[in-house]
C-alpha cells in the first residue's frame, strides 16, 4: 500500500472532508430526487398530485366504512400552472394531525400496520404539497370536518424542507355543509394532457378497480364534470390488521422486536407479537434455541436470536392470515369490465392468497375480448396495485414482465418475441398486498420478487386457458357458419339439378329444398 | 355529498385514525423498502455492499489526490453468509465522523455539493451496514487512520433503526501499517455468483472506467487475488464544486435560498449564491422584478420571488461551468478498451458538456468491434454513471433505451425492432454529472430527462458513423480480397490457355503469369 500523492495538486484531507459532512433532511433529499416521487415531468406531476389525494380519500372512506364520493377538480391558473382540488365525504382528519400529515414527509398511519391500503409510505400527499410549494411558492390548503358537533377547520401549510417540519401559515374555522369530509387544494406547475397517461384515464381505471366509488371529475376549462357512477353499493371486504409472520422476520428485526416488546416472557412474546404462533409452536422455537420459556425477551443475545431464526426456518408454521387483504373478486371484476368495456367475452381469475417475505399478497386478472376493439393492435394492459391504477413505468414493472413472459400464442393470440400479445383485448392485472414492493417511492411499478412472479404466471396461464377455450369455440363456430353458408348457397342449385334429373314438379323441388334447409338448420343447433 | 354508512360494520373514525399516525424513521422506511437500495436479492445485496464501499473509497482517494489502491475481499462464512472487507489507501476518516457516516442514513458530504462524485445521497454505505445488521445481527466494523501522527481507530457500530442514529458497540485503537487509509467490514446474508451481475464483472468494469485505479480482488475460497493493474499513473481531472445555476432554481428553492443566505443585499445574493451571475445580470434580474438592488434577501415576498424566477427564465445566462465534471476522455476510453478487450476496431466519443435542470452533465461512449467476439449475439452494453458500472435494471435505464432507439442498421449492424443490435461489439456509455438522476436510491438506472436523452442520441449517432466507416471499409477490403483471390486462382489457367492459343514457350508462359500476378499485387496496394 504505497499512496502516491500527485505533486501539483493540493486536495482535500480527512479533516477538510470531515467539515463537509452534514445531515440531509428527507425533504431536501426528495426535493432533489423528485423523480423518485413521480414529479419528474409537468404532466406526471399533475397526475401524481391527484393520485396521492385520491388514494388518501379512498383509504380514509373505506377505513371509516363510508361509500366514497369524490370530487376532483383541476383549475387552469395559467398554461403551466394548475390548481388541484380533491374533496371527499370521508371521516375527516383530527385538527392537530393535519399539519404533520400534510407538511412532513415520512409521517402516517399506514406504514407500521400490516393491512392492505393504497397509501403505505407516509410520503405521497406531503410530497405533492412540497412540489407545489417548490414550483409556485403557494401553501397546501386543507379543509376538514370530523362531525356535525365540530366546526370545519382550514389550514394553509408549507414544509420547512431543511427540517422536514410543517409551518402553519393560516389556521381558521370555515363553513362546511356536510357532517364530515376533507378537501385538499394544491397549486403546482404542471401540464394537463389527455390520453394514456392522463388524469381521465387514471380516474376511469380507478372506477374500474373500485366499483363502489363515485367520482366527479371537472377538468380545466370544462363546463360539465365527467361522472363515474358507483356500480355497487357494497363496500369492499374490510382488510384487517395482522401481526408479522415469523417467516418474514430476520435476525436484526427480531432483535429490535425483542428489545421493544411489552411481553415479559419469551413465550408470550412469540404468541402476542406474531401471526400464527400458538403455545406449541412458541415452545418448540424457544426450547429449540436452548432458551427457557420464561426468559426475558430483552436479555436474548444476538447469538440466541440467530438460533431462534434458525428454529423459525425449520419450523412448519401455517401461512399468515389473509383477512388483511381485500381483493376485488372475480365477480366484481367481470361486472366492472362488462360495465366499462364493450366486448364479446369476459373472464376473471383471482388466485388464492400467497406470501412473499412474510407479506400476504394476492393476484387477480381479468380480460375483455373482441367486440369493437382493433384486432391488429397490441393488447391494452391495465395494471393495478391495491386497487390503484399504475400508468407509468410499464416496462419496469413485474406485472408487465410477467405478461411478456407468458406464451399467449398457446392461447390463440399473436405475439412477437418479448412483446405484448396482439389482439382485440384489454387485460387487467391486480396485486393486493399488505406491502406492495414498488420499485420506487412514486409507486409506479412493482418489483419482481420470485413468489409474486410465480403467482402472476399461474394467473395468466389460468385466464389464458379460459381465453383459449373461447377463441377455439369462436373459431369452430365461425368455421361451421362458413360451411353452412356454403351449403345453404348450393341447396337451391341442388333442387334445380334434382328437378331436371328426376323430372320433379315445382312443388317437389320446393319440398326437397325445404327438407335440405331444415336438416341444415337442425345440424346447426347441435 | 351524502355519506353512506354501512350499517353492519363499526369502522374507524377520525379520532381512532389520528391515534395511529406516527413518524416513520428513514431507517425503518428503507428496512422495509430494501429493494429501493439494491438489497432485494442475496446476490444483489452482496454486490451492492461492495459497490457502496468501493464508491466511497474511490471518491475519498480522488478528493485527496491519491491514486487509489483497493483490496476487496469476500470471505464465505457459510453458504448464505459472507464477510465483505474493503481496504483503501485513502485519506482516512476523522474519528468523530465515523459513527454518523456509517451508522446513519442520509448523512454525508456529497449531497449538498455540486460536483461529480460516485456517492451523492448519503445512504449507501450505512444502508449496507444496516442490511448486514438486519440479516446477521453483526455490527459494521470500520478501521481508519488519517496520518502517521495519529493511531488508527476501530469502531464497531449498529444503527438504531427507530431513531436512525448510530450505536457504538466498540471503540478502540488498532495497529495500521500505512500512514492513512480505511477498512470497512460488513457481514451479511448474500449469495456469491459469477457472471454478468457478479462482483468480478463489476470490478472489471470499474477498472475499465477508472484506469487510474488498482484493485486486488480475493473471492470466497480463492487462493490468489485477481489483480486489475493501474493503466495510468495520472489521476482524473479534479471535479470542482460549483454554485447552482439560476436555470435550475424554482421559486420554492429561491425562497429558501433568500431566507438562508448570508448576503445582505439582493445584488450580492445573486452574485455569490449562483453560477454565471455577474453584476450586470444581477442588476437586470432584480430591477426587472421591480426590486431595489439593495433590498434585503430575507424580505423578498413570494410574489416578488416569482417575478425574479420570470426574469431568470427570460434572461440569457451563460451555461454553468463544466469544471465540476470529470469525464474519462476519449483517449483513456480507447486505451482502456484496448487494454481489456481484444478487438479489430476501437472508437470513442465524448460529447461536450450540457445541462439538465441546471445540472451540468456529459455523455461519453466507446466501442470495441470485431476480433474474437461472437458475430451473432446481441452486443454487450456496459453502462456507467460517474465512472461506476451499472449492472442491474438495464431495461429501465435511459442509457439502454437510447441504444434501443438508435437505428444501428444504418451503421452496418443487425437490429431487431426494439432490441439491442447484434454483432461482435462491446458498447460502453458513460454519463458524468454533478447529480445523476437515478430511478431509485439503489442507483442502478438513469432517469430519462429530455436533455440527457438528446445528448445520448447524438453520442450514439456520432460513434455509429465511426463504426459504419470501419464496417464499410472492412467490407470493401473483404470484397476486394475475395475478388483478388479469385483472379489469382485463374492466372495460371490463363497462362496455360494463352500458351496453347499463341503457342508460347514455357518461359513466355511464366512471364505472362508473373506479369499478371505483379499487376494484381500492385492493384491491391492501391
Amino acid at each position: 500500500m504505497s499512496p502516491r500523492q500527485s505533486p501539483t495538486r493540493t486536495r482535500a484531507t480527512a479533516k477538510s472532508m470531515a467539515a463537509q459532512q452534514r445531515e440531509i433532511s428527507v425533504s431536501e433529499f426528495f426535493t432533489k430526487n423528485r423523480h423518485l416521487l413521480g414529479f419528474d415531468s409537468p404532466t406526471k406531476a399533475l397526475l401524481t398530485t391527484i393520485k396521492e389525494a385520491v388514494d388518501n380519500s379512498l383509504d380514509a372512506c373505506e377505513e371509516a366504512g363510508i361509500l366514497p364520493t369524490l370530487e376532483v377538480e383541476i383549475q387552469a391558473v395559467s398554461d403551466q400552472r394548475y390548481r388541484v382540488i380533491v374533496t371527499d365525504n370521508g371521516p375527516g382528519i383530527v385538527k392537530k394531525q393535519v399539519p404533520r400529515i400534510f407538511g412532513k414527509l415520512l409521517y402516517g398511519s399506514k406504514f407500521h400496520r400490516l393491512r392492505q391500503s393504497r397509501g403505505q409510505q407516509g410520503i405521497g400527499i406531503s410530497a405533492a404539497g412540497m412540489y407545489g410549494q417548490l414550483t409556485t411558492a403557494k401553501p397546501i390548503v386543507i379543509e376538514s370536518r370530523i362531525s356535525r358537533r365540530k366546526p370545519a377547520h382550514r389550514y394553509e401549510l408549507v414544509i420547512d424542507t431543511l427540517k422536514n417540519e410543517p409551518v402553519i401559515k393560516k389556521d381558521l374555522e370555515v363553513e362546511w355543509e356536510a357532517a364530515h369530509g376533507t378537501r385538499v387544494e394544491i397549486e403546482l406547475e404542471g401540464s394537463y394532457k389527455r390520453g394514456r397517461h392522463g388524469v381521465g384515464t387514471y380516474l376511469r381505471q380507478t372506477a374500474l378497480a373500485n366499483p363502489h366509488v363515485e367520482i366527479r371529475f371537472l377538468g380545466p376549462n370544462e363546463e360539465e364534470p365527467v361522472v363515474h357512477k358507483r356500480a355497487t353499493q357494497e363496500l369492499p371486504i374490510e382488510a384487517l390488521e395482522i401481526k408479522p409472520h415469523p417467516y418474514g422476520v430476520e435476525v436484526g428485526l427480531l432483535m429490535r422486536m425483542l428489545k421493544h416488546t411489552r411481553a415479559r416472557r419469551l413465550s408470550s412474546f412469540f404468541r402476542t407479537e406474531f401471526s400464527r404462533v400458538g403455545p406449541t409452536v412458541a415452545k418448540r422455537l424457544i426450547e429449540g434455541a436452548g432458551l427457557p420459556l420464561t426468559a426475558s425477551p430483552r436479555r436474548v443475545s444476538a447469538e440466541r436470536a440467530e438460533q431462534l431464526i434458525e428454529q423459525i426456518k425449520e419450523a412448519r408454521i401455517p401461512a399468515p392470515p389473509t383477512n388483511c387483504l381485500s381483493p376485488i373478486g372475480e365477480e366484481r371484476i367481470l361486472a366492472s369490465l362488462g360495465e366499462q368495456i364493450d366486448a364479446d367475452f369476459y373472464a376473471a381469475l383471482s388466485r388464492p392468497p400467497s406470501v412473499y417475505r412474510g407479506n400476504p399478497f394476492q393476484v387477480e386478472v381479468g380480460l375483455a375480448f373482441g367486440g369493437e376493439m382493433a384486432a391488429d393492435d397490441l393488447i391494452a394492459l391495465y395494471r393495478f396495485a391495491n386497487r390503484v391504477p399504475l400508468l407509468y413505468q410499464q416496462g419496469a414493472c413485474a406485472l408487465t414482465r410477467s405478461v411478456l413472459g407468458t406464451n399467449w400464442k398457446a392461447y390463440g393470440l399473436q405475439q412477437g418475441r418479448g412483446a405484448l400479445p396482439a389482439g382485440p383485448m384489454i387485460l387487467m392485472v391486480h396485486i393486493a398486498s399488505v406491502w406492495v414492493p414498488f420499485t420506487s417511492e412514486s409507486k409506479e411499478a412493482v418489483a419482481g420478487y420470485d413468489e409474486i412472479l410465480r403467482e402472476l404466471r399461474l394467473a395468466f396461464q389460468g385466464i389464458g386457458r379460459k381465453l383459449s377455450t373461447h377463441i377455439r369455440h369462436e373459431r369452430k363456430r365461425r368455421d361451421a357458419d362458413r360451411k353452412h353458408a356454403y351449403i345453404e348457397k348450393y341447396i337451391p342449385h341442388i333442387g334445380i339439378a334434382l328437378k331436371e334429373i328426376l323430372e320433379l314438379s315445382d312443388r317437389q323441388e320446393k319440398q326437397v329444398v325445404d327438407t335440405l334447409s331444415g336438416t341444415l338448420a337442425r345440424s346447426r343447433k347441435m
